[in-house]
């Protein structure tokens, strides 16, 4: 099958998914997002790889922290950013997708970040657009989030080294999850051997194990000896409903304490995407805690989002 | 009269109205506009005509795509856009329109973009302002829409070469349209020998004989001949209430549909000013087909707006 | 007490309060405000001493006037400017306020402007940053608006040269602002012999007089033989309710109006913070009347705000 995030040459057109992104274009983005951070310095100087290029940031689903480190990497590179807040606008009067993006293509756009709250969108619209125009996945539905992973995979790296001799932990509310799905293509492609992932039954997609994870629901036995321990954020919706009996329930079984996190490596790191709940997947102690690498994570998803950018730019680094 | 959008050497101070825009300034502009836009190439150079100038978008009414085509098109001549949504501002604070006016021209903005639900806001925000701060009418109540219709204008001459031998029809709702008003302005003024309207009874403004027009009510009538159709955007609060009894009722008379379209010339060209209705003011076949050339307008669209505001600041391309 | 404002070599670290400024760094900032304004020029021209910084407008509480003299004066300076309005963001995802700011460090933010309805939060901020970053309250509950204060003493010092020599009367809603605190503080450092406040007692904070203010409750007795009026902004939701029977009564007692100004010196100038509430604190003929400066100091300010952000910043202007 045709792979939509590639062009003919095998080069990145798109990034839409870590699911079927060759091994070797994340190596590239990892390698490349590498260049961008001057090692131990605060500064990521900024530079005219995209000096002239208009950079469209396309929320139809509010999130002022991914809208905002997509806006200060494609500053970094002096691309023009153009924030959209789609859910305010043209698609309430009554404009199909389609046609909001046509639009915006006419407008000279070099590149969308598009998020949406409907699976597949970003595919639909890398799909539409002219070969001109890049489109970057900033999260759709329950499906992907691609940049999360790969500035995760970054932060592994990082810490870890090597992906070939380790065994990460993916924690919480995998079902809900787009960014447990990215994470898990992104681990297996780069090597892990070992993924698990530790929930209830009930946030777990029937078959997951076909992903190529082993199920765990007991965090003693989930986090026995890993290397790397990936929390996922729980909705505030889940909290209460159905899914969940609430949320100091789910903190009893599933919080990450000091005391379960003793089960891990001696030197296992802790991440989590963010927002995070405190008191409700993560206790407060393990948050601020010398295993937590939670906030360079943050600070490296500047710099792996500015090498996809100028990777689509297709401007050599 | 004096006229408000000159200054004293007959040069262009503000862009208001199409109404009263002697000839030769709407030559210049679209002669200005073609140079910006590289024949053949999607590109528009980013270029630094407006470098150090500030341009404040001020939208007392949402526009997500007008406010961005002037976004864009500061950002491409290097200005400093400053974007003002002021129905949650200060106004809400008790403030006067001209109080705030005065309040930002004093934080020293070059050029104001206006789009205000109450016709003739523009005016007299030009009328009041130093001689050094330029306004751009992005859109006034039911007055005018000057940018839409240049950009219309600029279409036509792209596709057409001359407007001496033209006949070109406005379908829809003329009552409630200020793209309407500005496009016909625009049109006499550029020597249309034949300028249409076809609507029902309800949606044409009393006398609108009076601006030069050719009234028609029936559609197949109405583009008999002509070599280009203006559809204009019928808002969704009409397609309920006094004036229509619904929208599919409106398509079936007033909707343009490959047949009818069938009625004028073979090359005729289709223009739409955006956002559409597909199925109510137009049907997809014909929004998607090979006369239709409403996504050039949009790019064309930024290189007008580029135009008028280098041309406003003063700076000789 | 160690004063967090200043560094270890008693340089400007963060503008937090004019209370505790050293006057010195107060004399700094106007100084070189004024080197940013060209003597009777409209324009302020772009400079590149913030180029690839980073400055975050981070307002909990919105304020489209004083977050945009912020930005205008950040990208004056060619700074990247990222706006965030987190009223309705993370923070309503379950997010304490300091993981929400420690993410945005983590996002290479050099500088933040910070306005937040909770009087300390840009000091809690300020506190917890690492310190190559700066923080500027753009104002905190009812506790300080230190950049506000500073540019009235900048239009202050422009029509009256010198402070020493002033009686400065302070009218108003005393109780609920920001700004008086900031004023009085700033007044008194800088050397005004003379600072009253006007007010009625239930506007005005219990023990007042410990600020140094001269109390008046009666706007004749008040204004008598003052150089500088600056009048307050009477909040909306102040008009009704306990502390004050209407607007209608509170300016029938405190509004300025022309006879009550004509108590002041003949040169006295008539400041506002802005918005005016035109007829509630301040006639008409007053606020557009000769004695007026009100404008200009919208100007100062954004002068005033470059100023204090490249004095952040550590580059030698």
């Amino acid at each position: 099958m045709n792979n939509p995030q590639l062009n003919k040459h095998g080069e990145l057109q798109h990034l839409l998914s870590t699911e079927g992104l060759p091994v070797r274009i994340m190596r590239d983005i990892l390698d490349r997002a590498s260049t961008f951070l001057s090692p131990g310095s605060h500064e990521i100087d900024k530079i005219p790889l995209l000096h002239g290029k208009s950079v469209f940031n396309i929320f139809f689903e509010n999130s002022t922290r991914t809208r905002t480190t997509f806006e200060i990497a494609a500053k970094k590179l002096s691309a023009d950013v153009v924030n959209l807040n789609i859910g305010a606008s043209s698609t309430s009067k009554g404009e199909t997708l389609l046609d909001t993006v046509d639009n915006l293509c006419a407008m000279h756009a070099d590149m969308f970040v598009v998020r949406h709250s409907s699976s597949g969108a970003a595919h639909l619209i890398a799909r539409h657009v002219a070969p001109s125009i890049h489109v970057i996945n900033a999260g759709d539905g329950r499906h992907a989030h691609p940049t999360q992973a790969l500035l995760d995979m970054f932060t592994i790296r990082h810490y870890k080294k090597e992906f070939h001799n380790l065994t990460v932990a993916i924690v919480g509310d995998v079902l809900h999850s787009r960014v447990a799905r990215s994470q898990i293509h992104a681990l297996t492609t780069l090597g892990v051997p070992e993924v698990r992932v530790v929930a209830p039954k009930t946030l777990l997609p029937t078959q997951v194990e076909k992903l190529g994870v082993r199920v765990f629901h007991d965090m003693g036995q989930g986090l026995k000896d890993v290397d790397v321990v990936m929390m996922l954020r729980l909705q505030n919706e889940r909290m209460q409903g159905a899914l969940l009996p609430s949320a100091q329930e789910f903190f009893k079984y599933y919080g990450l304490t000091q005391e379960r996190l003793a089960q891990a490596k001696p030197d296992a790191i802790v991440m989590h995407p963010g927002p995070m709940n405190r008191g409700v997947e993560i206790d407060s102690s393990v948050a601020d805690g010398s295993h937590a690498v939670i906030l360079p994570q943050v600070t490296f998803g500047i710099a792996v989002r500015m090498a996809v950018m100028s990777m689509l730019a297709g401007v050599s680094a």
